[in-house]
């Protein structure tokens, strides 16, 4: 996430100490690695790769990194092998007459290519510049560790000399990152598929969520290195199947339960640094998302009643508040200031999307009632068929076996996969739906996130249409692959493959949280 | 100095532990002072100042600083009132909706307004680009202390916010900056002169040699912070005259006299950063000037005959290794390895001005030999009278009333002020060489630093034109003030007063040492 963001300076949140106890409590410990860079790297015009650049190793040996002397404009792009999360650092000397002049260094990272293609002064979008991963430095004294005190994200780090002085250059040695993740990869469970090609896709699936996995699951390590409710349900299913940290989880349910507003909405996202807090954005979808995780949590670990009986109340909240928007015939009433994601894009109608997602979550969310033996379960449970009774009567096209959206009557892909998401309609209609929306919404249009695309593909798999959800797969996050991810984007449209949801990759993140979940639907529906 | 150097890297350079250890025994108390902005300021265009800008008190109050919300590409000058040489530290907070990106800055300092209307990105001089006194920061979390880790030199301090985000904006608290000097304004000698416009200099110059007055004798504090002896000799003149600091000037004389070469030659400089390293440049007439500094040191401190004892021997290779270059008429070969410096500007013939220069030196090696005993005493003095006698019969035009120098016989200010300098000619015939000079070669062209028209200054006090030294100081120093100097720059030609020796004044020295001789000459020759 990051696209969206509303201001409401004026709200109030509560802080339940025990809560963030307990937040504080399951902080997952962090492990450490120190990692030296492959091979110096030159960049290269490559057609088939993302922004049309790639990257070829250099005829200078690594091995060799301390005999090229640096002068004024000379660079080097050191090829880490991989994403990695974590602080650089690099021995820099110099060599000539003593140094009459301060060293002066432009660093850049990059999680791809392109990034060092592009140039910041260019930037002038309407996102935050100050996420480029770009930093001056001046060194008045050699020799000298140099270790930058911010973390970045990134496999390619572009060392350019802005100056020496004409009487001395400067050498490099010991570049490496000090990598940093919550991720045990001694935990990670064997996710062997077959299919090579799938392989690859999971194996790129758990690099994104390892990189993403920190104090918190961040939805993206370069930007914004939040807790994002979206991406962390994503984040855990993704998890379940692979690392299974249920710290991280926990600690991430009790953030979001601590901090609802007085109200007792929950944010879309919280901050953790400088200081535990939520965000003044609040989406419909992604507060009804608290009651999906904890509910995804309950059935990984059917045996931990303790999150439940702590977070119940937070979860039932939700709903409550959600209540108020459905009228007495089942429909959900979206407002403008507590609108839904679905997703990034604004091109299409989002209401049927957004009541399925809220039938979605009520099911989940009379599963827990059920558990804590809710004394208004019934009450739950009607409006549960009073909101799929309305969906199917009012929202469906029997005609055309689609669902419609907004006043428009508009066919979109959300609404049916959403609706059957939210097992609105039997396998056998979910199956006839996907098949019609393959014909005539297909191939997707106007949508650029995995996270959407994720919903598209768990659909094809719930309607029985695993060949089409393995080629949607293949020809979304395979592709991102043959483009060169070494883990999947925030956004890619197949269509516009160098389309920037910011007009410029340099601050778009390219190990994003929501792209995680291809391990999860092939393990789910696959192994 | 700065604009001179050589590269020599083969030179092996002795380190004589026992003066290092006297050099270092001698090394100045820091002297610390913590300083507030005065106002928050407004860059004006004014052609009567340097470059063409000026400052003017905005309307903003520096007390309500932290009431100025600032969002991409706001900025704010913050006023210091006066030259600081130090370290700036800010808090940094932020207002509006939780940080959601960091915080983006470029922080400027500028000795003088010019600098902070060019742009770094324009600067494509010879001279490195890493002086530029620039940074770009960015801060993940706020709030925060920010406390820049480099020294800095300046009066002005520009904050541009490179980016917040469309959710909150920064503001500042308690900008300041902890100062450093070694010189002691307690002990500043009393050096009341009647003329306002003097006494003006006299101030600047004693701001302009404090700002210098760090563990050694800098140069430029801002650029290039080095130990070169031609500015040593002027500046421990105007020390005697001021703070007269006898350790300084005995740490200066120790690092210069504990690593020549091994053959015995001085170095035109040395760093002390980070570590002791004399430079490989050579300058004649600067090796010569440490025999200057030894004796003016003796003539200030006469009771302290221990510096002499220990750099009598050191002193005394700088003229045996000259003497080789004597021939037997007594002239002054200069050769391409080991030029003089005489002014930055090569378009004059440095020749006559180096013969004198030599005799000046000789002169006071001398007096210091009679101090010592020096059982060569009198091949010295054969050796003076053959240089004197050389230059006056050869070297002299008695029909103009000039010396010319080199094969072309050029008639140049240089020669005649060394000339006049190395007493050369009687008081007489030195008062008609410099009004011969004043008409013929008055107003100087083609030199621009303070360096040259120190001499120049000093050879009309000593050719008893009291009046026109006290015009060339006001028309010369004093237009720099009327220009808006704070404190004497490293370069200024009144025929030229934006001319900058790197093409940009990003890069030029506003607080220069060898700028900040007028107190001494007032001192000396008029109180």
């Amino acid at each position: 996430m990051a696209f969206t963001f509303q201001i409401n300076n004026d709200v109030k949140f509560k802080h339940d100490e025990k809560l963030l106890i307990k937040a504080e409590e399951n902080t997952p410990e962090i492990k450490h690695k120190t990692v030296k860079p492959e091979c110096i790297a030159e960049l290269i015009n490559d057609d088939k790769k993302l922004g049309g650049y790639g990257i070829k190793k250099s005829q200078r040996d690594i091995k060799n990194l301390s005999s090229y002397k640096l002068k004024r404009d000379d660079s080097i792009i050191l090829d880490f092998g991989n994403h990695y999360v974590g602080y650089f650092s690099i021995d820099l000397d110099y060599t000539g007459s003593p140094m009459d002049a301060p060293l002066f260094l432009r660093i850049k990272f990059a999680e791809v290519p392109v990034e060092l293609a592009e140039k910041s002064s260019d930037y002038d979008g309407w996102l935050s510049r100050s996420w480029i991963q770009e930093e001056y430095i001046h060194l008045d004294e050699l020799p000298k560790k140099l270790r930058l005190p911010r973390r970045y994200s990134f496999r390619y780090v572009e060392i350019k000399v802005m100056d020496t002085s004409p009487k001395y250059a400067t050498v490099f040695l010991n570049p490496e990152v000090c990598s940093e993740t919550s991720a045990d990869y001694s935990k990670l469970k064997n996710n062997s598929v077959n299919d090579t090609e799938l392989k690859n896709i999971c194996d790129v699936s758990i690099r994104t969520l390892a990189e993403c996995m920190q104090d918190v699951f961040e939805d993206g390590p370069k930007r914004d290195r939040r807790l994002w409710i979206g991406d962390l349900r994503l984040q855990a299913l993704a998890g379940y199947a692979t690392f299974d940290n249920k710290d991280i989880v926990k600690r991430c349910l009790y953030l979001f339960g601590a901090m609802p507003t007085e109200e007792g909405k929950i944010s879309a996202n919280v901050f953790v640094k400088p200081k535990i807090q939520p965000d003044d954005t609040f989406l419909l979808d992604y507060s009804l998302f608290f009651i999906s995780v904890l509910y995804d949590y309950i059935n990984a670990h059917p045996d931990d009643k303790e999150v439940l009986h702590d977070l119940y109340k937070v979860a039932k909240i939700q709903i409550d508040l959600t209540l108020k928007q459905i009228d007495e015939n089942g429909r959900l009433k979206i407002t403008d200031e507590y609108p839904v994601f679905v997703d990034w894009s604004n091109e299409f109608d989002k209401d049927t999307a957004g009541q399925a997602i809220c039938i979605y979550a009520l099911r989940q969310f009379i599963s827990l009632a059920e558990m804590m033996r809710e004394k208004d379960l019934l009450l739950y449970k009607k409006i549960l068929d009073s909101m799929i009774s309305f969906s199917r009567k009012e929202l469906y096209d029997e005609r055309r076996h689609l669902f419609v959206s907004g006043k428009n009557k508009e066919y979109n892909i959300a609404s049916q996969v959403w609706m059957i998401l939210a097992k609105v309609m039997s396998e056998k209609e979910s199956h006839t739906i996907m098949e019609v929306a393959i014909k005539e919404l297909f191939p997707v249009k106007g949508i650029a996130t995995p996270y959407m695309y994720h919903h598209v593909a768990e659909a094809l798999f719930i309607a029985g249409m695993t060949d089409e959800a393995i080629n949607l797969i293949k020809s979304y996050w395979g592709k991102m692959i043959k483009m060169g991810a070494d883990t999947f984007w925030e956004a890619f449209d197949p269509d516009k493959p160098d389309y920037s949801p910011y007009g410029n990759s340099i601050v778009s993140s390219y190990c994003h949280a929501w792209g995680c979940t291809p391990v999860y639907l092939i393990k789910k529906y696959l192994i």
